[in-house]
């Protein structure tokens, strides 16, 4: 173990953590500070939205607004970067992050990936101009998370050539739509296509939501759905439909058509597989959430570090009063927090490539991999953000309560992130049935008891064959020798065999489910939702691992390689019981792992300040008259 | 084990838990429901301000606003009624709960417990009916936990029988301060008297800071606080002071006089002790904030419950949709946590008869001991407050983020709780000193590191004493008997030695202080939290079981057995890895652990809606329209 170096160039870290992306990066960050824009402390609703919207004009006048359309249509053909974009706009103002990603990220991105040429050609360089806002109409009152059950109907006209979209009840009013309740002139509406007779699925229309001076369109109703404990700058609303008629142009027909006399053809067999991989296609979304809650934790955290540097309390023997985050008590609020941020940064970036990499004749697995990859990342980036920036208020103490200190508002936005696109509980099992599953049949059907219809046998064989990593876990289970614990081959194994060991269990569980399916399924959640975590803990560390050996720089290094001890230790004592049911851990090394994560806190404390600088989040942004 | 009922009678829970005061509850839970009063959904700072300042006015109307004062002066004599007042006020509007508290409890407090006669006369009945709105100013700019060492200062002029009030710098500002920024007339200061030359540590003093116009005091400098998180209703201000001169009697002369020749004189020898005897009798607000906490955290489980009853979302093979609340993973997050509030109420309910009931001649060590339990179980209250009510939020969706449904209020409110009134974190060390040391010696001094001053020599003694809950945790430490986990002596024997050995081991820890007091403090900082928090857990858990004895109905009984159970093992099961680590729990056993609280969420679900119903909230703060 090289010792942790006196003191590290945070702007060494910085180039590291920029990564692929690192030119966009300094680019928006540089307009991100020259920009007059800062957080809103006392805005009403209704100034929030108008300040929001005004901001959102400004971006659109810059080439980013179209980055992740195609460059025929005045794109920049860079889906990682439009990505990237998100991800910094989360420095700033959580509501100007989603009312763009609103517009160009799920509106837009939907018109491109579900709409074919004449749909881009009609209305892309619109979108990126926002001469034509618009919404993403999925979601309904009655169904969130099971989104392929939602009862908004298209119904085609043959006599006419259109279609009649219909709202048939209360459950099916399409529910927190951003842009629905202030700005936006069309939706691209999820319904259940009908026609000759026969319902094939969910499908993607876009239709008109408002006329050019801003009333609803006839048939159409539009409420707003009021303040919200954050995001106030964005304006959910709403809509229903009564026997809306849109032309046949109007579905977005690139997974599935309906000609003039009403044939129905796909080149996707069977509705709800179609319907998944329409779905796959919007992962953008979830990776720019996840993304953006990295952002906002990384400047709860920097803020709360920067406090915890100036703030003192109760005086020593010596009488000198302690700087709090001399305290090992504020240390571990913040530190292991600030490890996970850098892990989940790198796993992040990984992803974003990945995501930008793909191609669209890339194998089914591949794809299916990447959706529940960018599934787990978004989970673990939100529970963290939600966890970290309250303990980073708490950390602030009152201070931290004031508006003007900036973490009540990150706070709030940042709260719905845990359960908008997409419940992280419902996505925590989609990646364990990912992994329980054949790829080709995983992504069929989102409801969670679908996983107990496949066969568990594949995973089981799996995990016999996978004795490796047990073996370099139990030759390191018993003696108190505490090196050991920072030996990262050993941390990576046993996070490994951790999820093998976990998948496998869940599997045994599931075999039995024939008689009764859900009771099965029920009585082992706890378990599924515990696969679907420590596989991401496992893709979480490795990130860390790879982009430690990108680092040239070898201080910078040897500080990270004490960061991911810290982020693997914190992770490992946390789950410790479960180690140690599982006879992975011996009780001596179990108290060894919490002694080294104090040990860890008291030598990253020096470099906290570093660590945060790093993120180079625009200072405008970390303006809390508290540090001042 | 008395098999769980089929249906138990909610008005049965509601009795015994209203318990002593029962009556009391009744008359502001009718009042509560027959007032127009509804939570804030979009008021702006000043209109918020404006509406709870006409909800105070009505308040200060009937009997229950001097409820805590002495009947010569209007009062009710009624301690524990005054502060289950508050605690009841917290199902509303929490808002109006500190607003009160902050004129009654903190302000009229002060003056009723460190003033004397000519006080209580000039001032209580014009408190109690609101003639006269004042603050409490102790927390400053620079020290909020460390409060013995404020730097606002008092000094006496004997020439003109003046003390002359003072805020040298910046840190010394008071900050914080509720009825400050807007509504305040008089403020009860703390400050460093000085007299004749001498220090003689903090006393409070009536400051008037406006005139009766409104405007600012000759002298007195008020800033807004401006908009927080959550509890906008409140005018929080800063107050800073440029030689200030008021009256010699402005002094609240209870423990310490000023003569008008400058001689000093108290009761109580040395500033530190002096000082903690008075802040020992403002322990209301403390007992106060926890109840309220724990009324808040109620309305939200309540909320989530009556939610999870409603929502249903995918379908089982059979294709019925799932009502929420029957799938494991929701059960989890919502039942322990409303079994904890259950627990939390009794032990509540148990320290405001403590509090209510212990005289002004009690023994000093009875004293120390209720501010350690007030303290504990103001922490404990709450962190479950932020816990619990983040959950129900995750647990409502996106529904849970509207304002419309109530529990963004709830969470934004009750956030400041965890660090207001006492940082839990410094609380906690407080408890885990008062534990530690002779209490006579124990709370003369705030300072966390005061602790290592105290050689520990009689805890370890105390342990070695206590076996006998260490050999019953080890007869059932082995063996696969499920139904061991229930027995309630073991879970009680269980709470008790971990509560004993962690205590041992922090004073193990802090004896090896004398060379390094702060790095041996330091490096025990985790230790000495926890040993605070398993102390809560274990009378928690004990005042539990006395509840339960007090029930006369059988079903009811049946019921909280259960609850009782689910508490205890949630506990067990969240702590399991120390329990592993010290040899209290197999492994075997530390499953079977896992298995009873699924077991017990499985069969209290069937009664989550009759445990919600219980609390009795006025259904006016039920009314979210997702639950319509």
């Amino acid at each position: 173990m090289p010792p942790v170096p006196a003191a590290v160039d945070p702007d060494t870290l910085t180039s590291l953590l920029d990564g692929r992306w690192a030119g966009l990066r300094a680019d928006i960050r540089a307009e991100m500070a020259a920009a007059p824009y800062r957080d809103p402390i006392d805005l009403s609703v209704e100034e929030h939205r108008s300040r929001v919207f005004d901001q959102l004009t400004a971006l659109a006048a810059n080439d980013r607004a179209g980055l992740g359309f195609d460059k025929a249509y005045g794109g920049g053909s860079d889906i990682g970067g439009s990505v990237v974009s998100f991800e910094m706009l989360g420095f700033g103002d959580l509501s100007l992050m989603v009312k763009a990603g609103v517009q160009w990220g799920l509106f837009g991105g939907a018109v491109q990936l579900l709409g074919t040429a004449p749909h881009h050609e009609r209305y892309l360089r619109r979108i990126r101009d926002l001469d034509l806002l618009g919404c993403f109409a999925m979601t309904e009152h009655g169904h969130g998370s099971d989104v392929q059950h939602l009862r908004t109907t298209a119904t085609y006209d043959p006599d006419s050539g259109e279609f009649v979209v219909h709202t048939p009840d209360r459950g099916a009013t399409k529910e927190y739509i951003g842009n629905a309740a202030r700005d936006g002139r069309v939706a691209v509406v999820f319904a259940q296509l009908t026609t000759q007779g026969e319902t094939r699925g969910v499908h993607a229309f876009v239709v008109p939501i408002r006329d050019d001076a801003g009333a609803p369109a006839p048939g159409v109703t539009i409420e707003d759905c009021g303040p919200k404990a954050g995001l106030n700058g964005v304006d959910n609303g709403r809509l229903s439909f009564d026997q809306v008629r849109i032309p046949r142009e109007a579905l977005l027909n690139r997974f599935g058509d309906v000609a003039p006399d009403g044939t129905y053809s796909s080149p996707i067999e069977g509705d709800a597989r179609r319907f998944f991989t329409m779905l796959g296609t919007l992962i953008r979304g979830r990776v720019s959430v996840g993304g953006s809650a990295g952002s906002a934790t990384k400047r709860a955290l920097a803020l709360a570090v920067r406090y915890a540097e100036l703030r003192r309390q109760f005086a020593t023997p010596d009488g000198e009063e302690v700087v709090i985050l001399d305290y090992l008590g504020h240390q571990r609020k913040l530190l292991p927090a600030l490890a996970t941020s850098y892990a989940l940064h790198f796993a992040q970036e990984e992803l974003v490539a990945a995501l930008h990499d793909i191609t669209d004749d890339a194998p089914e697995q591949e794809q299916r991999e990447l959706e529940s990859r960018a599934a787990g990342l978004k989970v673990a980036n939100t529970w963290h953000a939600t966890a970290a920036i309250q303990a980073a208020r708490e950390a602030c103490g009152g201070a931290g309560y004031l508006a003007e200190n900036l973490l009540p508002g990150l706070k709030a936005d940042t709260d719905v992130f845990t359960t908008f696109e997409g419940d992280n509980t419902v996505l925590l099992q989609l990646v364990a049935k990912g992994l329980l599953t054949e790829y080709k049949d995983a992504f069929q059907n989102l409801s969670p008891l679908a996983t107990v219809r496949f066969a568990a046998e594949r995973v089981l064989g799996a995990v016999a064959e996978r004795t490796s990593a047990r073996k370099v876990v139990d030759r390191l289970t018993d003696g108190d020798d505490r090196e050991a614990l920072f030996d990262r081959d050993w941390q990576l194994k046993l996070f490994e065999d951790r999820e093998q060991h976990v998948l496998g269990g869940v599997a045994d569980r599931l075999r039995k489910a024939a008689q009764d399916p859900f009771g099965v399924f029920n009585a082992a959640q706890d378990h599924v939702l515990r696969a679907g975590r420590v596989h991401v803990d496992r893709l979480v560390l490795e990130a860390f691992v790879r982009a430690i050996a990108r680092c040239t720089d070898p201080d910078a290094k040897a500080l990270l390689e004490r960061v991911c001890d810290l982020y693997a230790l914190a992770n490992i004592e946390a789950d410790r019981a479960w180690f140690l049911e599982h006879g992975r851990l011996s009780t001596g090394r179990s108290k060894a792992v919490i002694a080294a994560v104090n040990t860890l806190c008291g030598e990253l404390r020096p470099h906290a300040r570093t660590l945060v600088d790093a993120f180079a989040i625009p200072e405008q942004y970390l303006a809390a008259p508290m540090l001042s």
